[in-house]
């Protein structure tokens, strides 16, 4: 295994730097790809970010702490990408070319001359930490905002179960080091788009209990999207509303993809297995969180959801 | 100003010791309180911690970390209580012999022999783990629960503007020492009552916007919280609703606190000011956040609301 000191070494020799994120990309792959960015920048390299699929609004920040720079690329790293297809557009023109992988999924397949996995981090972003140390780097602002964002993204604001001391550790270091953490808190994790919210409220009225509560569903249709004109990929986050019921067992959200499909997202507090419950419509995941694709009209499916249900609780 | 280390002289040499939280106790008042109780428990010394109200049932698990002693008192310290009267109903037998007061609130008026108020700290808990730390006290996992507890809740588990590096690495220490930050972290911000719940989904109900979205204003009625079998101590963050959704300047969250009695309380984003509002109601607060009292029916209450938003927007 590639250890740090060596990937440091790669990096010191290197000039004129692509740096990848993963197809719609989210904080951590960002915050990585920009941090590093800016790490090789003040070293004097070219460097840049390409990313894939559209950047949400409230990332737009980490991409103006770098310069922008036009050169003929002469490497390439990977960060936060877990497999070829997740490259999403850039996958075709970069999938075999890439010199050096930056990742913490312990599933990673891409292909690359030189790999550095480290699974233990709970985020991409905390590798560049390390990396960033083991450089020398001087921790700028711009750098400090893209490693924050990426472990606070990644951890759910320091509450998912991959959170480590680690962790608190580095975010301490970034807010000492000036990132501009109440900011970035504020728009990753507060506010969010009427078209969101409108989606919420209707997403509430759905709410049903069954099995004196045991069990709660909820679900979206494309109606309702198109009602409260929002993207399929800003529809996220739904799926933890039922399990925060306290009484909860299963948390079941149903979600409209095409007419007579709906994906199904399940999660589960103690005493019920969310994993165990997805592989009856041949889903999968982890107990606390799993899914499974179920054919048929809303009421069909509820039902067919409810009596799974009702075996396992 | 009394120093820590003169806390822990004091300390040191008291057996029998009371402690004092506030009123319808929060995390941060209970961990202090169970955390100093464990240290002064580990010293060989008799403690206990006196409540006022109503403890939440979240809570239950910081009281199961300390064993149950009967003694005659001989000593009282209180912990992040502001004022006498916080200390409800507690307050007549305790005003006047409070031995040792420690509290984050700069505006602490609690009469006490001896008085540590630190008021840079994010937490009560803060201080306590600092006081730990020169007692030598060993953090043990039930201090930890509580130092943790402490710390997280009142930074919004690290996103209010009060969070500081220190309290991260706080938090990572607390980590290390085996606190179950999981448990606390899902029973403190993610688990929500069915009626809670029921209570959201009517505030979400009465959303409504104005001059463009850059005013939204929620209300809860004494109707709704009966309907939602809800307590009055229950009814809280909702204030924070409307000031999450993108482009509001302010957001205002009216409830109904008795037949034609509507407290306010508003919460701005960048662009406008909620203390500046709420004072020409005879409120006040800070820029983010403030509060007023205003009489009248749900409808003229909310006009007078709607007009007094439109001159300051």
């Amino acid at each position: 295994m590639t250890d740090l000191l060596t990937v440091s070494r790669i990096l010191k020799e290197q000039d004129n730097i692509d740096i990848l994120t993963h197809h719609y990309p989210d904080g951590d792959t960002l915050g990585s790809a920009y941090a590093l960015c800016g790490i090789l920048q003040n070293m004097g390299k070219n460097a840049r970010v390409i990313t894939s699929g559209t950047v949400a609004g409230k990332y737009e920040f980490l991409s103006e702490g770098v310069k922008k720079q036009e050169f003929e690329r002469e490497f390439v790293v990977s960060v936060d990408v877990a497999a070829p297809t997740l490259l999403g557009e850039n996958q075709q023109e970069y999938e075999n070319i890439i010199d050096l992988c930056i990742d913490h999924h312990g599933t990673n397949s891409i292909e690359a001359k030189v790999k550095y996995v480290e699974e233990t981090s709970a985020a991409a972003s905390e590798i560049i930490y390390e990396l960033a140390k083991v450089m020398d780097a001087e921790i700028t602002v711009p750098i400090a905002n893209g490693i924050y964002t990426g472990v606070s993204t990644d951890t759910g604001c320091f509450r998912y179960t991959n959170t480590t001391h680690r962790s608190h550790l580095i975010a301490a270091e970034m807010m000492a080091s000036g990132a501009d953490w109440q900011d970035i808190n504020t728009a990753m994790f507060e506010m969010k788009t009427r078209a969101k919210l409108e989606l919420e409220r209707m997403v509430y009225r759905t709410l049903e209990y069954f099995f004196d509560g045991r069990v709660a569903v909820i679900h979206t249709t494309l109606e309702m999207q198109e009602k409260a004109g929002i993207g399929d990929d800003e529809v996220e986050g739904l799926a933890s509303i039922p399990r925060r019921i306290e009484g909860v067992l299963l948390g079941i959200t149903m979600r409209e993809k095409e007419n007579g499909v709906f994906k199904i997202s399940v999660r589960s507090n103690k005493g019920a297995n969310a994993a165990e419950f997805c592989q009856i419509f041949g889903g999968g995941g982890h107990a606390a969180a799993a899914g499974c694709t179920v054919e048929g009209s809303l009421e069909e499916v509820k039902a067919k959801l409810i009596e799974a249900a009702e075996k396992l609780i």
